[in-house]
């Protein structure tokens, strides 16, 4: 049980009414019993609150508790963020043993920081070296000479490749891999897809057998203090230098990140997006679900782009962007408005105009 | 062997011709061998069964055996129905001894049901219950206070969270993640995505430095019975109440399904979809592959959504919809042929227009 | 450390400058230390060259050493496939000790190749045959009666299901998937997306229950030789014959193969690619990131599709496309330089014509 007071100093809050009260957890308004505290954001889950039986409740600033059937209060102005310290605080974590499972294998030249959990059968290669109070799941792997910082959490099936560097509180979802190669092979002669990408033209030629020569990645990945990466994401290690990604920068589930990629700080990188190789992305970038970076791509600080922008050139920084190709969010919007409309003028232009009626079946 | 009079009566098929045959498995028209059973579901197949040296097959109603020079034929009205529960007679299944192999890790705590099978470094944690023949294989973690579903079948290398609840029958492929955290974060003050977000549109800013506070999920997945989740695709736990899953939904690989998503029964979810937070589905959707839903999104019942559509507000029951935005069907295809005569229009339009024949790089 | 002369022999350069000296690694220009091999694959590689602190380095043809600093430069045409042979001489590789790891579980039964090397927690089903010099990586599951061949390297946590048979020197990042179940489901009576597809509009319907039956797979994956599959990405077995992929044939992270789709030799898969099921490719194929291919489309040998390519209908020999759908590549960049002017001309086409100027909301 949470004394509300305590709670209440935890989250920045101010409390109104019953300073003694506890609660076990957390509920919607709806599903809230009389030993949850009830979260409501704002006016519309006052309805939800007379149907649940809380008698607390975490509340927008300027709340009236009292008519609200509540026996104490939360009052925070922006609740959503006083959410971040309280799930914190509520949260059980991962039920993982202090010390070294007797089913793990850590090679003996790695060197443990105090506190460490390592669960069974985590694997910890030569020369690993663990910050104090890492805590690494069931089925870990942690290649040779790899550092990862204090605090990191290291959810099941995670696989961290050899000489990676990690910084403190890293959290990585179940099957999320850092460190897998590259994806950068190479003919002997240019192959026709340079060619491609030249001149964005199709110049002919093909039938040509071209064997694809694998380049190796020497480098590896370097990650900064603070960051998460999703379920099933995967982050390449670069072929010289690392794949780097900055402080406090978030990744989702099933996330790609090139080789070579420097990713800067505080970015926030949702589901599926797919980042190719030796792409530049600036501070506090914000790509949305299943945006796809094309290969050494520039990306300035401070962009937005929304779910399923494809960023095939540079984006100066600040730009807020939408669509395939990227452009102003503004412009995609006039141009999804524009759309809708086309087949009307089209039938309309047809009738006046004999020239443009024919359907075009060139492509 | 598998003779044919038991196999007609386990898929509902006529069989004509020798009752006695038997076969040892399934095969294309063309590959099958004396012992196979070939499958010709429509006349376009009669060529490939007169290649193969098949005795029997599985085919179309109103297909004449004899002509094709078969022995006998197992006869249905829709092939591909039957194929179900052929193939079911005639899979192995996946090689699990009975039992819990000595090299799993099972808390003490942990309620296995009869004839459950436990595959080799298994992690099956405190308080888990598992119904009666379920099926878990290497490398799988259970995480504490989870329960799992009388048949259930986890392929190696699944991951299912603390506390998430899944019904019977399930089936999970390789490396699958149920009840990793959500990706919700949030900045002390609204970030500059939310305001691109309220506005739909590039107000500046940017610049200030946001870090992101992560909040914490509390809430776990709930499952119903007789669904299917692919390879590599994860489900989020809720943050407060629980992600949920109906009765009969079928998920494909590579997957995301976001925190608080509540989908219905029977839906179909195709490769590589991903749905943002807190989207709620209704029965019997059909997403095909790439689709992408935005976060808080509403989509009814019976709702068919093409590959690739982008879904970023609501959709009504019943409609078909492809495109991003999503649209009617319909529309999505007259906007395709629209495009692909607008270049011509548009080079049509500045012999006669020279206000609009000037490329506007302002996006 | 490796001498000039010999990493010249490797990688097929001319020497020129000091022979004996020797490097430790490869570097890029300005981060080069004195026993790094500067890489400078081009001119615009020379102030970094003047930044670092090396002594060789890999030039460009024509370059002249001697005035960048240099005391020995390795000097190729093609620098950047030299890089391929490079690479692999400089890759320590993973570290994974001969023989079989004591905490693997390798069945009686399995045929393990000379030199093969296992590491820890890895399960090899009944009757696998693993080739000389496989080295199975820590956590993999190799499935009853798979076959691996010589040299392949399978990176901790992937999944090779039962049956499978993959050639010689296939790299497997890791969680990779070969060999999940396709996804494959019918309904008793056709279901409203089977009409969808049918007719291509919306014919109303929906609201009537239809459970999807499962259909097994019973075929297995075929693979070639010097395959290469990325980290996180899922090749499903075939119905009733294998899902096939050609020697050669390049795979990036976060791909899903279906199942019974048949890939060319030397293709390049790029990551997030979607290939849904009975897809047939040829030879020497190129899919950029995030492609989506519909299923049962064919795509002729030497194929190239830009990022982002939904490809919904078959595609002849030779063709180099992009856009959605997918159309020849100057027909795409033609649509979206119209695009940009779409918005401008409708604006200008409402002043004179107020029959296209209402906004159609009829999508």
């Amino acid at each position: 049980m949470h004394r509300l007071d305590a709670i209440a100093v935890a989250i920045g809050a101010r409390l109104e009414g019953r300073v003694d009260l506890a609660i076990a957890g957390a509920a919607e308004p709806a599903d809230a019993g009389p030993d949850d505290l009830a979260l409501a954001a704002d006016p519309r889950y006052a309805a939800g609150l007379a149907r649940g039986r809380a008698r607390a409740a975490l509340l927008w600033e300027g709340a009236d508790w009292r008519a609200l059937g509540l026996e104490a209060a939360l009052l925070v102005a922006r609740p959503r963020y006083a959410l971040a310290a309280l799930s914190q605080r509520l949260d059980p974590g991962p039920a993982l043993a202090p010390g070294i499972h007797p089913a793990a294998v850590v090679d003996p030249t790695a060197a443990i920081g105090a506190d460490a959990a390592i669960g069974p059968f985590a694997v910890i290669g030569a020369g690993v070296v663990l910050g104090p109070g890492a805590r690494i799941g069931p089925h870990v792997t942690v290649g040779e000479g790899a550092r990862i910082g204090a605090g990191a959490l290291l959810h099941a099936g995670v696989r961290i490749g050899a000489r990676v560097v990690i910084g403190a509180r890293f959290i990585a979802q179940p099957n999320a891999v850092v460190g897998g190669d590259g994806f950068s092979f190479v003919t002997p002669e240019p192959s026709r897809v340079e060619e491609v990408r030249a001149t964005l033209a199709d110049r002919g030629g093909g039938g040509v057998a071209q064997h694809w020569a694998r380049i190796h990645s020497l480098g590896a990945v370097r990650i900064g203090d603070d960051v998460e990466l999703g379920a099933l994401s995967a982050i390449d290690r670069g072929t010289i230098r690392d794949t780097a990604v900055g402080d406090g920068t978030k990744i989702d589930n099933l996330v790609q990140i090139g080789h070579n990629c420097v990713i800067g700080r505080d970015c926030m990188v949702c589901g599926h997006v797919g980042i190719s190789g030796s792409v530049t992305i600036g501070d506090r970038v914000v790509l949305g679900g299943k945006v796809g970076v094309g290969d050494h791509v520039f990306i300035g600080d401070d962009v937005v782009a929304g779910g399923g922008t494809r960023i095939r050139t540079n984006v100066p920084k600040g730009r807020v962007i939408l669509g395939d190709p990227a452009v102003k969010i503004e412009t995609q919007l006039a141009i999804n408005k524009a759309l809708r409309r086309l087949p009307r003028l089209m039938a309309s232009l047809a009738r006046g105009n004999k020239d443009v009626s024919k359907d075009d079946d060139s492509g």
